[in-house]
């Protein structure tokens, strides 16, 4: 590791390589250089959160992108000691490319990265693991190269259609029509003169059980099927939908599990997702799905070992492709995708933040949520009305007058899904929005407080000769301050300041 | 007109016909019909402001949608009386194929449409005049189709590449490598059974004088056009640039006027852009412009008439296509376009408000601004760092510690303009960005305003654990506040509420 540049190394590991981080982190803790080998940390998307972790304790990421789970990184990035930036997961490896992160480079390239392979080619090709991520792009811009080849999990060739990223004038478009359509390569080819190590490693690979499904996730997962199936009873959805995205969590886990059980009855089902969860594997087991196509499998421990004992079975229905494909707008838009995911709070409006908690505290990051929910032809958020607060058991209502931090628009979302119901907010103005998402979606101790909201605003707005989307902008965050200063949004009375 | 529906007829205009809703209005008017024949008014993109004025003050517009120019429409639409959504173009005509906009009908469809031909090919095609906006989806799902065909100006023939669209399963790429690439055909083919009348139009296009450019906005292109020649000497854009595509405005025309002057000296350019103003004329003229493709021409009365005497200069370097094609992020992020757009405010984090005045007030809707800056390359927003208020030249500022309606999010932006100077933000941390977009982009006056609010809000944050975009969430309006009170953002002292 012995690279030097102006500022901290640039860095690039992908989701899977941990054999090389550990020992960096071995040797930062060995040796007290806490602070002083520090780095700027790209991963494709999200890493091994245990790995990380331990560099974020060690104080070694100096910045970080695009997206991350793991408690420790997040702690870093709130307290300011580590420089974190969100981008959209599809636009995050041409951004790379276009040598946007490495401007103080005079040839805007990234000094090393580290790449896991679950197998080598003959000509020098690396296979990649259970994650493509951003490995083709990181590969081409990479000054120095590192292979981890792990040898814990079986080799993944022919799971994988690998296309390289060329810059415009030169780039071509993605000529995939449906999910099973390969464009590319089962391998990413690599220039053996950058590649400065090959290392074994054996690490298995280390995830999270699943969070369980509950009650509340059900029904959410019970009212999108029935948004669906309304749908296709109108005609605007063919018998088989059309390809599903879904996001991570127990309620995508409900989701997916709703259309594996019998009640909904949707058969020769496809998926264009970006990450595939236990719940897809019970999906192929029910019969109705008939493929899928991600960046990335995540499976539990428990799914992995599922996965690998029933190998011939899932080989020939799945694909794994890099995420500049599977987030691309391109083909998300071409294939009429129906993209569901899981926000922090949606407003009245249908705005809805992905990422930062009362405006400023960073979860995890966007991550592909906007990717899928501008291009998908059905853009659905779906959330349990309200969070627990430390003191009220639905002190947090995740439908709130004004998002504290916007993500996705009010231009971009279709259908907002609760416990309570659906809104589908298709066409409407946004005071006919307002009115639908109050009604269907807030937790009933809400609907008053957002109604005395709404109806104060519309009022005044109105009177004032501008009412298209009213606010009482001065007390648009109530709720919030509430929850800050007294444990719970349940406001008594609003104090209106105007 | 006597078609009936379940609600309101849902009729749709294209762009520039006129004819026959100048004689609705006239109608209405002559049997005191105001109220009672109410329309759900759909079009392309803006239509002619003077009809449709009409059409708002005789209270003729139950719904609107996507994107409207005029002060009487906007009046409606903040004062109540017409349901008003704004949707990104680019969507907005594969949304009405999908039904989206007509689920109370049957069978999805729209009543009524009528379009404007330059021209009708011998076997019945419609050739469209200067803009093309949604007629190829309009024309596909109407019930009934009349044609204005307009003989005031000339016949547009070859003008324009026409491409229909498909719904999912079956929808295709859009095989456009290059601005001038041609993939469909010269006019729009019809359902003669469908055409219920056909009218001849004589109106000329009615169109405004051009915006006067001012210092201002001279300074703002000077600025934008020292950062594109600092990409070019990085290597990170041709010599040429890549396609530019520019908004509405006196700084976007100083900008394309910029590039027709002799101190950028960039040559060979292309445009990719979804309205071309008279600017562009000139940067033809400077012989710096290869090739230019747009939904739409909206030249001054001026601009037209030096169109039409120099068509032959003109003809073989210019296409119109749908918006569904000028503006799809497809293309878009294929061809690497250099997206510029102004704001009606950025805030210290890049998020942009692009639409709602004090979060509310509709001024014009958000149009193409979103498909452009999502996925140009390059997204850059220019703006004025202040604007006047009543009572103070200098009172608004269109910095502001957060947006009031955000439309572009922080992950979208990458480069702020003002006539103070350009804030680079790619591949910065939130709090990184903000040190930079006021102290390169903010009105010296507010540069004190904003950094006090900036570091109170770290601090606070940081001390908090929540310190990734750092806000004091319940004073982030206060310099709206302080504008609604006195006339001027230019807050005496922060009055922290934490």
């Amino acid at each position: 590791m012995a690279v030097t540049s102006a500022g901290p190394v640039s860095l690039v590991l992908d989701i899977l390589s941990r054999k090389v981080p550990t020992a960096m982190a071995d040797y930062v803790e060995a040796n007290n250089l806490q602070g002083q080998l520090k780095y700027n940390l790209f991963v494709g998307a999200s890493s091994g959160a245990e790995t990380e972790n331990r560099w974020a304790k060690l104080n070694m990421i100096e910045r970080r992108a695009p997206h991350q789970v793991g408690k420790e990184i997040a702690k870093g990035i709130n307290h300011g000691n580590i420089k974190f930036f969100d981008k959209h997961l599809s636009m995050f490896p041409v951004d790379l490319m276009y040598g946007f992160y490495t401007r103080e480079k005079a040839n805007n390239r990234l000094d090393v990265a580290i790449v896991e392979a679950s197998a080598i080619t003959e000509d020098g090709g690396v296979i990649p693991g259970a994650s493509v991520g951003a490995s083709p792009e990181i590969i081409q811009m990479a000054d120095k190269i590192i292979i981890e080849v792990n040898t814990a999990a079986p080799s993944f060739e022919g799971l994988h259609d690998i296309t390289m990223t060329d810059l415009p004038p030169r780039r071509k478009p993605f000529l995939i029509m449906a999910p099973e359509d390969r464009i590319g390569t089962p391998h990413i080819p690599i220039d053996p003169e950058r590649v400065v190590a090959i290392v074994e490693s054996d690490y298995p690979d280390q995830t999270q059980p699943n969070a369980p499904e509950d009650e509340n996730s059900r029904a959410i997962a019970s009212n999108l099927i029935e948004f669906l199936k309304y749908e296709v009873s109108k005609g605007r959805l063919p018998e088989n939908l059309l390809p599903l995205q879904s996001g991570i969590g127990n309620i995508a886990n409900a989701v997916i599990g709703g259309l594996a059980s019998g009640g909904a009855n949707f058969k020769n089902l496809k998926v264009w997702t970006e990450v595939l969860q236990d719940s897809f594997l019970d999906l192929f087991d029910s019969g109705n799905l008939d493929f899928a196509t991600a960046t990335s499998i995540r499976f539990s421990p428990d799914g992995f070992k599922r996965f690998y004992d029933n190998w011939d079975q899932y080989y020939s229905k799945l694909l794994l492709r890099s995420q500049a494909v599977s987030n691309s707008p391109e083909i998300i838009r071409r294939l009429g995708v129906i993209g569901m995911n899981t926000p922090v709070e949606v407003d009245i409006y249908a705005h809805a933040n992905s990422t930062c908690v009362l405006g400023s505290r960073m979860l995890n990051g966007l991550g592909g949520s906007a990717d899928f929910l501008r291009s998908a032809k059905y853009s659905i958020m779906h959330t349990p009305s309200t969070r627990p607060s430390k003191t009220d058991p639905t002190g947090v209502s995740c439908i709130v007058p004004m998002c504290t931090h916007v993500d996705q628009t009010e231009h971009d979302l279709d259908v907002i899904v609760t416990e309570q119901g659906f809104a589908d907010v298709r066409g409407l103005s946004p005071r006919e929005r307002a009115r639908v998402i109050i009604k269907k979606c807030a937790h009933p101790d809400y609907v008053p407080i957002l109604e005395d909201y709404f109806n104060k605003a519309e009022f005044e707005c109105l009177r004032k000769g501008m009412g298209h989307e009213p606010h009482m902008l001065f007390n648009s965050f109530d709720m919030h301050k509430h929850l800050v200063d007294h444990g719970t949004m349940k406001l008594n009375k609003w104090d209106w300041n105007s």
